[in-house]
């Protein structure tokens, strides 16, 4: 057994902590530095894993580092990775690249020039049911795909205000999680996106020209249909359910529940909610992610999503707004000649 | 206890069968007539319940019977409505009423100046899941209703490519039921609706014309927003669900499963296939929509759905076609004028 | 297609209405006698199905009656069985022959001597769910048996207290049906019985001297065990699981619920509550029950369950009461040398 | 805050690595030292949480010490938590105590003569299903309790014959957490017990003279019922079920799957297997036991379960015993009589 890999770490908030612990737990890595504007929960962090909190120059000037973790605020992501690569190290990224895709479209450039690897952390993409039915979709379990239906709604409450303004709007903040997903589990990149959304759940949200509830469809050169039913307040807890029918069958996983308690009663079969957000229902999936970087980090795997994958879903996402504001279907390769160039 | 009330059936097929058990089975009614154009059938189905198989003019004219049930072929419904309301007789009619929108429209006027009560028989509506879904919808357990999700797919097999040929197309002959099923839970009337559609299932289908996979996505004045997910085949028999999204909670129905059982081995754990079709999936519904129209006929319940829920459903099935025509949210008031005037 | 069978049924009460709408819905049967001492639902119960209302020796006098369905109060099965088989007619006959141990062995060897058939209704082995783990448990899906769980409990208020005091107490009456589910999936006959009861439901039954909760536990010579869990009280509706457990697998079957409704609010997910009592939860094994007649009528099918498994159960029930009274393990081959010689 | 508490854990193999993992992730304990004759797992242990790997003797007269957790073998239970008492150590001690009733006695002595709180860790009893039932039997919100079921199956070579060999017997080694299960929930101290066993699972078992296949029935003063049903073989996984049935209503647990996965074919249901043995299913338990632990620590809390706990279930594996080679229903007060005096 070769050395574990050291890690610096930016960003000492909550998916921070979820990371430490992670990169402790995994036999091949250590956690060597905590890198954050804030000294305090900075340090805290690292002195629970044995770690150091340490300045932005030291972490990535230490020649032992193998690779840094980006889970600081998303506007310093772009920069991140682009300093990680330039001082040799992998990155791993928390999601989104960028809130601006001329800015990712640039930052997928240095990516793809460089030798380093760059994970970019759509998580759900390793909880095992999720897994379980990308897998077996692709293995080609139920046929030919035909429909993928994506439920994703936060927990009511979850996000302060002050995140949602800064967030990039509904679309570019939480869909893209839904149309990375989208993408993973359809199979064929989606050509033609249409969009409908309200202002439902806070007059907060609507104050900031946001949108809560939506319905985006998503459609593949081939005829496949991918169908995203979103909104801001989930009363029950997170609700994160995905769906694939094909020609043979269908494949989906349901909510988690917190336990597998039942009380029966004269009147009613009572059993428990869904874990309430996303550090409880995808615990999982945040170790299998970290698992596999440290195999991309031996070299027995490609990071898987890769930045391409951040610009892609940032796409779908311009798309829907497109869609939003011109009430028709919108074209994804226009659309992206249009921002892009 | 009065006599019963005396019933004259058009129509013996699948779907005559069920209700004529139906009828003999409630306390309330007795299956007189059975009117067929085929007349094997017909003697066979009025002989196991002690009826008699007789012609149209015999049925309509005879004055101790209560109300026809229309159960005939499509094309018929139209005129049989307005022939059993002039022979003074009730009406339940199968879905649809015609399909074509003038004519519904044309019907629906002779209904409005008619006594008698008929009834349309959107019979999702009494299955036991979705009547207490819409029950405690309606009363608010879930408080505003911001998103109503309906799956709706017909298990692969399920319906011959001939019935297909004259069924009037997807919208119009299956998602018409889903139609019916978001007015009734979303609790307002949809303005726009945006269609996405996709020939994938059969090259038979394709060549007829007709599409058999789809999106269909309201949106109400408010900014609620139900969304229709369809196929002409699932695999592991009738998938059809609904939800309803709540500010405070979410109701749903899931598939009935044939049974109870479950077998665990070392790999897996199965269960059993929902019930594969309608005849077996929507029986409770039927005995508990012939109830309704029990009452109906006692005078103590309005018949519901009514002609005009079959009208605004056709002509959201007609919206379905413009926006999938022109690429654009459809206008359902736009539609009507155009269409209806 | 030949002639339907012709039937005469003993009993009008609510198991015998059950069967009346089974005898007419099945193409190859038709109710031609209703008899009960009570003439008013007899005869309401033979005009819905185009029958007559007659007396006993009308009914057994005819010689054009294929079969008699004894649904009748249970002092008169063994004599209805013996009168039956001398007037040439198959039998079908609820559960249980008698609540004499004697007179039950005196019964199995008249209709040991017989040529007709004679089926004992012990319906659950028709359930669809129960019937798929008997299945697939005897086709070796789990590998070698180890141990069988049964859970019986009445719904509260199920049956009142004039009905539970002629029944021959809990293990003559309700567990009978349990011992012989435990004896349909064990495949291996018991040859020991330990008995565990108490009185906690009601004082009412305490003071007829009856138990009302109760764990039976019996053993093969293999070492298989099965395990009896009674009440005569479940709140939440009738509670009618099997588990069979294997050497490679489980096989089990859960209970029905009433319909697929499910509502997640902030605190809690809701289902329904299972189907009340057996005319519900066991609908379709009682359909399936009487197919099984009929193909036996047909002679295709041996009557299985048979007198001789209504006998093996009575006995098992015996034991029981054996085990209770003396706090050690009865021997079921003791018991039955003991009280039937 | 106050300072973390210090502890010293005796036993680094898999239960000592979970907990090493929870006292490192709990906010107000940290992992000091690790003692294991096995000096390598230990050194490995220690260095991921920062913590020492010492002799016995350094860990017990370190005067920084504020708990000792015992999870080494089973023979050195007894001792330790009288050393730890004498160090003036606060303990937790994983079960059983011991396999010997008469040293378990005298262990109970010394822990009620010291003013050091001692925790035996039946971690079940925090398993956050559980834990909901018995806080909900306990509330009252089934009535008066009147069944209890408890399912327990270890998966299939889930533990070697080695370990079997010194393991005690089924009754002491594992039915021991279903007879604290049964304690807990029932609320009231059983007073007899009946027990049925087999050996079927392997040769190897039946070789050691052990049995692997059981049924044992307790019964209350009151009348209420417990019934464990044992398998040293599931072949699904983990089969952990408890069900508490009461007047009003019955509280359950269900097995844990996997994940969410479901995969509907044209022929089935397909779902993930339960989690396979205790340091997944338990997972969430071990982590909760600590958590009330380190609350015992601040003294907000009393031990529980506690060293009287770990002793009436030692008590009723003997009268399990009893039961078994004597037939009959064993008396809890007369095997303790005759064991312990």
């Amino acid at each position: 057994m070769t050395a574990p890999f050291r890690i610096a770490m930016f960003g000492a908030g909550r998916i921070g902590n979820v990371h430490a612990r992670n990169i402790n737990d995994h036999p091949q890595s250590v956690l060597a530095y905590v890198v954050d504007p804030m000294e305090g929960p900075a340090q805290e962090l690292a002195a629970r894993y044995g770690a150091s909190q340490v300045d932005e120059a030291t972490a990535l000037g230490d020649a032992s580092i193998d690779a840094i973790l980006v889970a600081s605020a998303t506007s310093t992501h772009a920069d991140l990775i682009v300093k990680g690569l330039q001082a040799g190290k992998a990155v791993f990224c928390e999601k989104p690249v960028d809130l601006s895709i001329t800015r990712v479209a640039a930052t997928l450039k240095v990516v793809e020039a460089s030798d380093k690897p760059v994970l970019i952390a759509f998580n759900r993409r390793f909880d095992p049911g999720v897994a379980e039915v990308q897998r077996r979709a692709a293995d080609g379990a139920v046929g030919m795909i035909e429909i993928v239906n994506v439920t994703s709604k936060d927990p009511e409450g979850g996000l302060p205000i002050e995140y949602l303004k800064v967030s990039g709007g509904m679309f570019r903040d939480m869909t893209i999680h839904d149309f990375d997903m989208c993408r993973f589990l359809l199979g064929e990149e989606p050509t033609t996106v249409s969009a409908t959304a309200s202002s439902l759940v806070s007059p907060e949200i609507a104050a900031i020209g946001d949108i809560d509830t939506a319905c985006v469809t998503l459609q593949c050169a081939s005829g496949r249909i991918a169908i995203i039913t979103n909104s801001r307040r989930a009363s029950s807890g997170y609700d994160q359910r995905v769906e694939v029918h094909g020609a043979t069958g269908t494949l989906r996983t349901e909510n988690v529940p917190k336990n597998m308690f039942v009380h029966e009663s004269g009147s009613m079969v009572e059993r428990s909610t869904p874990k309430f957000f996303f550090t409880d229902r995808y615990a999982e999936s945040y170790a299998a992610e970290w698992a596999h970087f440290v195999r991309v980090l031996e070299g027995t795997e490609q990071p898987n999503p890769s930045t391409a994958d951040g610009y892609r879903s940032l796409l779908l996402a311009e798309a829907a707004y497109v869609s939003l504001k011109t009430g028709s279907v919108a074209n994804v390769a226009d659309v992206e000649r249009e921002l892009v160039g």
